[in-house]
């Protein structure tokens, strides 16, 4: 008998069924929506099998939505030239979702499901914290870190939501370069700039040495 | 017999109630889910009432998701001192969130519903369209205005969004004078400084008359 949705069964493939239909149906519902008998359902799966890989539901949300992409990886080499980091950061992100649609569905579906409820707004803080902001902590200068790492998380956030979830224009029409000249010096201040009030004005040089690690 | 989240019936009453039921239930399940039944079981009316104030469950779904503060009035004035209308734009939004526990948690529905699937997304374009482009757009610099207001709404988006709904720290915790102090001046550069390449290191100065309208 055909099931709907069912996938071949075994390792690496069906830990990915699994994770891949949980991003469907949470994207759909919410995580605190999303059932495990759906979700093995949609995975071809028994729901027992789902325990075998993952503790609890909610180690399932987790590994669900955790992004896609190792974004260590994507930044790595940023920051080796500092003036130039926030244009980098912004265009390796939108040059590689715009590159890859099932990438792109995938951010959007996360984006979707991370903002729907609690259970995945937790989810997602806990990624942001692990992967984006270590990622980001070997860049940002040394003084309130946090503060500059969430403050680039942000703005890029927030372009990514207009870009590919509301999709206004321009913001959903400029090629990548136009975007990554308008905000990259946003980033760009947010990582080593001057966050002190009424310096912002002046030239955001940045200092060598010190002001980097 | 008493009907859980039964409230009077009549006039705006009743509207403000039905526009209420629907939001919660938006929040929950997104726009597409959200049947005009359970609805009007929330909101404590006959369905059939529902169509006598809205035409279509979209037409109640956009009215349910327009921001419920009057952003025109709420930016009136900005730009009267250009320099400062960057802090002015992020000191005002944030303050007025702040101080209203009701209001946030409306906000915080709001971005959960409109983000959850593509209708409510739809209609969360329309209303930006609408209400805070227009209202920027006196503000704005007179080249690329569009592209300088939605500049503007995906930073303030993304800054809520992990304040309200992510609730990050340390953008969580800040008050709001730090957060404009550091957010402000992104903003500025959206609205009335330079966007073209290489030119953003130096001072973001304002020129007066010509750049404003």
């Amino acid at each position: 008998m055909a099931i709907r949705g069912r996938r071949p069964a075994g390792g690496e493939n069906t830990r990915d069924a699994i994770l891949s239909a949980t991003r469907e149906i949470v994207a759909q519902t919410g995580a605190s929506g999303a059932s495990v008998r759906a979700i093995a359902a949609r995975a071809g799966v028994d729901p027992a099998l789902i325990y075998h890989y993952f503790p609890t539901k909610a180690a399932l949300v987790q590994a669900a939505l955790t992004p896609p992409v190792d974004v260590a990886g994507l930044l790595d080499g940023v920051g080796s030239e500092p003036e130039d980091a926030g244009t980098e950061v912004v265009g390796r992100v939108l040059r590689l979702i715009d590159a890859d649609p099932v990438l792109r569905d995938t951010v959007v579906a996360l984006m979707r499901a991370a903002l729907s409820d609690e259970d995945a707004a937790s989810a997602l803080r806990a990624a942001l914290a692990r992967s984006v902001l270590t990622a980001l902590r070997g860049i940002v200068a040394p003084d309130r870190p946090e503060l500059r790492a969430t403050l680039v998380g942000s703005q890029l956030i927030g372009l990514l939501l207009a870009r590919y979830v509301i999709r206004v224009p321009p913001l959903s029409e400029l090629g990548p370069d136009e975007l990554v000249v308008t905000v990259g010096p946003t980033i760009q201040r947010y990582l080593t700039g001057t966050l002190a009030p009424g310096e912002w004005a002046g030239p955001t040089r940045l200092e060598p040495g010190p002001a980097r690690r």
